[in-house]
């Protein structure tokens, strides 16, 4: 039930998820109203210590479509990734960069899972120097994958990581389609000697570039992770555990 | 009128835009209709040449909004770019594409012309050796800032192409982006010095950023650029103008 | 008949091409008269345009050989290009420069076409950021292949440009010796796979390092191509064909 | 009298420098009976070593000129740099090799010493990692400036070398030239602030440039040095000196 | 009292140190004993996990200084780092590694604080690629810190890590040697301007070096981190604190 | 008898070699009667030449142990190589430093001969650009494998130096090791082709990492070579040779 994170969120039916779109962008009333409800979210409290390079704007001042979307991330992760605030900023690109996220990372088809899809972040994120997005996405990938030392390892050096061949050339397609190398034939061949073939390519090369434009947005505005990131999925769960880990 | 090219197309309503999301992605009857009516598209008559690593769908099975989309763009550029071709074989990423290519280059605020926009793509795309990006960019570029050499001057190198200031700074800016620099204080004071502010800024960083992922997808499909690209606004336009380089 | 550009003016008997070597440099007397005639020489008529960063001499103060060679390139190709003028700051390392050039470009002997050889210049000249050399070479590379776009695509990215194995291989090799790689038995056996033998080798190699030197002094002097150049050989010759083209 | 070597031959007047361009190539008479005369030319005795990829030709059958050339070189400076035999497998391509190699590093006008451009040479021809150039123009650097250990330090790293601060001006400059860096004229003020002119900073680059090629072409032959540069200059000269160092 | 971890161990006084250099390197009488009487250390238990390309030695045929040193690190850190286990297949080098290690990284004079010489580590390390000294002296400095996140921000990138300018300066200069960078005044006089001193930048140096080697090592033998360094120090300490993290 | 240079010297009983561990750092008494006594070592009569950016200890300064050390070195090789000097400023580092270097390039086992151990040092010091270990390893080269030029081509150019296929895969591997790549499984095949096992492999490797610190912390100090290392081994002895080359 739980450990579908927030990413699940944006698996919204579109009517809901461009509902702006139709709405127009100066949704005040609601938002006012919404503010005066008292949110949780964080943007209409700002945190001391800085997100971002650019200002984050208040909730009161968002998209009703937005607010709803980062209530429901909130709500169900039990933290709201600092993207969402910090890319809120532009509101259009916002929902531009969601619903192709969303499209990525949590389509249900293809033979990626989700673990393999946030290696494929790590990896790229770290090869682009992204803090946000290697410490992001490498505690979603302990969570996807339960192995809480691999994206670790990832992000030094995944040339010698604990990887099995299947990850491995899916890592090197991947490492190949950051760098912006001219991708050939030989490329799609190493794929399918691991069982990959050329729509499980698109999904792989799809999910690096979109982080080779993620990982740039970060780079502009200074992204800075949420604290919450770096302990996540680190250890086993107990009865203990905290609520961030246990609904994502 | 004219040169408003297939891009001022995009700058469509949102609740066009996404009239798909709203009716689901199967719209076989209407698409099938359009077909039977004769359509000018060229993906329902698939031209010789090879434009894509990945099949081109025929417009009978595509989304009606895509096909809506593609034939305004056709009917309005006089030809359809490869891009819409290539990419509708994700008709889900297309839209997330398009979307977010729209709110990036075709945006009325801020202080980039729609040449400067163009200029940066062909910058970065060059550096990334996007065959694609560098030729239906450099000719919408030529066609933009009515410059017909510039654009051929950059994809060789931009640092000693016949640029103003304002224009290097901001392609020096968008060459950090470009190349997933860790972006300071001073790449924004260097923009400053040439009149150009922090939302420039995200501006100039989000298209670098944006084609950072074009230019990747474009190499895993092998994305071919139309021909008519090559050519277009490199001669003074004169009585015998031609179609494709008058409607843009 | 045409089609022979102003580099077949190169292969004119060495009597008449070290001319000056023998009659020493300061043929004062008869350059004025030539000047006198009337010259359609550029370089006399200084271009509003900057051209390089060093003077360009006037054509009186220029050694006869040279202005002979000059107006002879000129009369037949329909300009005058400006490496011809930058070059004559310096006669002596002009007539070296043009010596070279002409055997490497103008043999008659060995397997590679005109075509090829300049395919050679268009290719490494674009990984040296040279702007001259690519935007000319790329100007009679489609004038001599016929192929118009092709050396555009070859100045973005020849990897995945339209080539046969051939000219991949070819540009592979000239790649090689244009980085300073360390030559080896396995380079000529990639040659000889598609037909190349150790001449040919030497041929491509020779082309490779003599561009290595002249795009190094285009950037010396930051030459500018002339824009005759820019749409050379783009589009398909007709009756109202201007002269620079069909005299070539 | 001494110490002028091979390269002062170079600076013959130019009518008997290209007498060959002006009587033919194929003087095989007189090369015969030059031949017969039993000539002290190694290429005629082909040493047991490999000194290229490319056959040697015999002096037989080398143009006149060549042949003078290459015996006035070898009488005059005790042994025949393997660069003349090597590259006379092309005589068209070594006489224009030859003539350019002469007017940049012979020449008697501007602020350049010869122990200067030979020290270009070696900076250059290092980072190209060209071995024939490196060592030879080592050992011509050792003579020219007296110094016999400041060409291993600029072969290693030029950066920390014993250099005054107008050598360390000029090598940046070369190793931007080398490295087919956009020249700016940031580059000209650098120049300048050590004291050297525009007219100077073209012979540097020209050098710069000349043997970008150079080493590009002993990288496609192979071309090896002979055993003679290693030790030429290294030690102070007595009355014991051997004719090698003696003579150059 | 804790938190002084195993390299305390080695600030030992040097006669014990390399006691064994006295007594020979063949105690198998005593390290037999000490096998018997039922050793904790690892290496007698070899871990079912690989550590090592190459065999790990049994306790009972190591040196004695080695085995002696071995447990006190066990006894006081509560674990043995791989690191010790792998370089004991070879004694000699073994203890010259750990006696300059302890040298750099134990001293007590200096202005580095023990944390700041683990961010040099991690810094340095993380340009390398080297998973064993990322993950181990990231555990470290997070323990010396009490930074929890400092150092997964600097393995990604520390030119936007959350460091002072002081700890800014001093990893940009750790950075410059391990690029193996021509060191240059300039150099020392950013360092001199945080406030360090020639002897400050001797320590930064020498520990950037000697990882340089480390890392090479690590990568040499494939040596892996211990499951425990991953969690080291990230989350605050309280009553169940667990003894590894206690002790150290 | 001969031809063991400084080096072996180090090979001394460890009892000596580390006596300066007991008795302490400040034998102030007995160093100061040594230097009474007329000391012959440079570092008491500091050379005009500056050779590092680090103060030179007086001997009389120095650990007893240290000075011993040195005397003997010097005695046996006729000059102290610098880098005794340089390194002395920090006694204990002085001591792992070469008891570190002892253990690797003068052990009696495993197939590297001295010669090959130098060639080693020599191409890997040339990558990293280091003055002192180049020019002092290349001497060492050139004495124990009794070829003149073999150093210096591996100065240039490893790849296209005279090497065996043993040399060269060795030097491919330390090459590896040098620039801190992964190594794999691939790179031990390629020794073991040549007949290099995984302790040679580890030999190899060591070398390379070492120097990976030496060449770093000879950048930090700018350490200068003795010009006795310039020619050392260049010429054939006879009669007359000096004395430094005929003890080493």
């Amino acid at each position: 039930m739980a450990n579908n994170i927030f990413l699940k969120l944006l698996r919204v039916p579109p009517s809901t998820q461009f509902a702006c779109l139709r709405s127009g962008r100066s949704l005040r009333k609601k938002a006012a109203a919404l503010t005066a409800a008292g949110s949780r979210l964080s943007c209409s409290n700002p945190p001391p210590e800085k997100i971002s390079r650019y200002p984050i704007p208040y909730k009161k001042d968002l998209p009703y479509d937005i607010v709803v979307l980062m209530e429901e991330v909130e709500s169900k992760g039990g933290f709201l990734p600092n993207v969402f605030k910090v890319l809120s900023h532009r509101p259009a690109e916002f929902r531009a960069f969601f619903a192709y996220y969303n499209e990525l990372m949590n389509k249900d088809t293809g033979r990626l899972t989700k673990a393999e899809r946030e290696l494929i972040v790590v990896a790229t994120s770290s090869y682009n120097k992204c803090l946000y997005c290697v410490v992001s996405h490498g505690a979603l990938h302990r969570i996807y994958s339960k192995k809480p030392t691999l994206s670790d390892q990832v992000v030094v050096n995944y040339k010698n990581a604990e990887l099995t061949p299947r990850e491995h050339a899916m890592l090197d397609f991947a490492m190949a389609v950051c760098r912006s190398d001219t991708i050939t034939d030989e490329h799609f061949r190493s794929l399918e000697e691991v069982g990959f073939d050329r729509e499980d390519a698109w999904d792989i090369a799809a999910i690096a570039a979109f982080f080779a434009m993620s990982n740039r947005l970060a780079h502009l505005t200074d992204m800075r992770p949420n604290l919450e990131f770096f302990n996540m999925g680190r250890v086993p769960r107990d009865k203990s555990k905290n609520k961030a880990e246990d609904d994502l």
